[in-house]
């Protein structure tokens, strides 16, 4: 039966790929909390005309993922912090045609860090440079983590996330040592990248914890291995679900219990 | 349950006062029919921004309604004839980027002409001279109709829609006596005009026929007054539910049936 209303408060997601994984999320908890909004995954090729759109329609809200999350900060009219800090965008909320911008990447992070209490005096390396690396090393430095290594082939954009935070930098696979090995890259991913291990056996062998945000499969080979050894691990699917209630609660301006966040996030998981 | 998914399509209105009638008679059928898609109606304060957002966000299709049928015509790509003829569009698809209007309501009242088999040789006067008069008075003009008053306060309007047909304008009530008497106005609608009986009993029971556009509610206080005088009568609810079906097919590529027509009207009139 059709489920939407001419009052109904719609928020949208701008990205490169779509999933089902934000739409089911949202969706789930709006229908167990009885509210009145519906969310829908899009795509574009036109980022300015879709905020406009935003705009023009009155959606509540937009989740900005790749490869949008730098783009969109001109059209929007205003950063909180957890995006001015980091360059980076992954929530939009619309006020009465006023956009605030921020992002829940960093603040899901930054959750998890202090939820698994890892410990800032840990050795800490982070491979990869892209977007949501720069959400995980400025949680790292908001942590107050003193030795991190950022490890990236591409040396422009490894370097100068390291430098921005005061980190030092490596194109080189890291001798065995660093105690929390954490992967912001695609290794591991459902698709071409599936099998592969972000950090080797070894790496793994001298390591105390590890943290994964790649969010399919929640189970990487890295993950895997990091369980097999003992070793306390956070996940991908944490963080994706933190950061998609962050998003919710701005949207509904709802606060979602553990319990519901973990809901939403099997059932945006299951097949 | 949430029902949406990436893939769904989405087709909106845009209006300047939205009802739930056609998001209830797509979404009723989507259901039905296990299609795809999704239908949410909107308001905006900036038309050219949510044509803008259509094309950027790939909405399949948008229902037009007051007060934009006419300010939408620069920002389509192109008018069927049916848009064209009398300068009002309520239908755009999108195929790809390329957004074609058409007008579903001019469509609607001439095969509704058909269908009733009115007679083209009736004196006929239609009341009102605003958008949906245009595609009124064009629709009995394709019918072949001779004889057409068309009764507007409005001179300025009343006259240009009458000349460009070939028919006659008055300012004034005209005199019982005209066979087919047809209401374009807001008169006998839900609200302020509520008790408002579009033609006088005399002119009523002159009349050998009565069409009122008036949608809220079906029975008019002219249609009321029509079948207690047993002359026969198109309502505004037919209309409405063909010109839903005919944009309806337009947006999905499926052909209804009389039968599924009437079950989405009536649920889209449902408490």
């Amino acid at each position: 039966m059709p489920i939407l209303n001419k009052d109904m408060q719609v928020c949208i997601s701008l990205s490169g790929r779509p999933s089902n994984l934000g739409t089911r999320f949202h969706n789930y908890l709006y229908d167990e909390l009885g509210l009145n909004f519906v969310y829908k995954a899009f795509t574009t090729d036109d980022l300015e005309g879709a905020i406009r759109g935003v705009r023009a329609l009155g959606f509540r809200g937009a989740s900005v993922s790749m490869p949008f999350k730098e783009a969109v900060i001109p059209l929007v009219d205003e950063l909180e912090e957890s995006a001015a800090a980091i360059d980076s965008v992954n929530t939009i909320v619309n006020d009465g045609g006023r956009l605030t911008a921020s992002n829940t990447d960093y603040e899901a992070v930054a959750q998890l860090i202090a939820e698994h209490e890892l410990d800032p005096g840990l050795d800490v390396v982070v491979r990869g440079s892209g977007g949501m690396a720069k959400a995980v090393v400025a949680a790292f430095r908001g942590a107050e983590f003193e030795h991190l290594t950022v490890y990236a082939r591409n040396e422009a954009t490894g370097r100068a996330l390291a430098e921005k935070y005061g980190y030092a930098w490596t194109g080189e696979d890291p001798e065995p040592g660093h105690e929390l090995l954490v992967n912001v890259t695609p290794l591991g991913m459902s698709g071409a990248d599936a099998d592969a291990l972000a950090y080797s056996p070894a790496q793994l062998a001298a390591a105390s914890a590890v943290f994964d945000v790649v969010a399919f499969p929640a189970e990487t080979p890295l993950i895997r291995a990091a369980r097999e050894a003992g070793l306390p691990v956070v996940t991908g699917a944490e963080v994706v679900a933190l950061q998609a209630a962050r998003q919710f609660e701005r949207y509904t301006g709802v606060a979602l219990t553990p319990e519901q966040i973990a809901r939403a996030s099997a059932f945006s998981r299951a097949e």
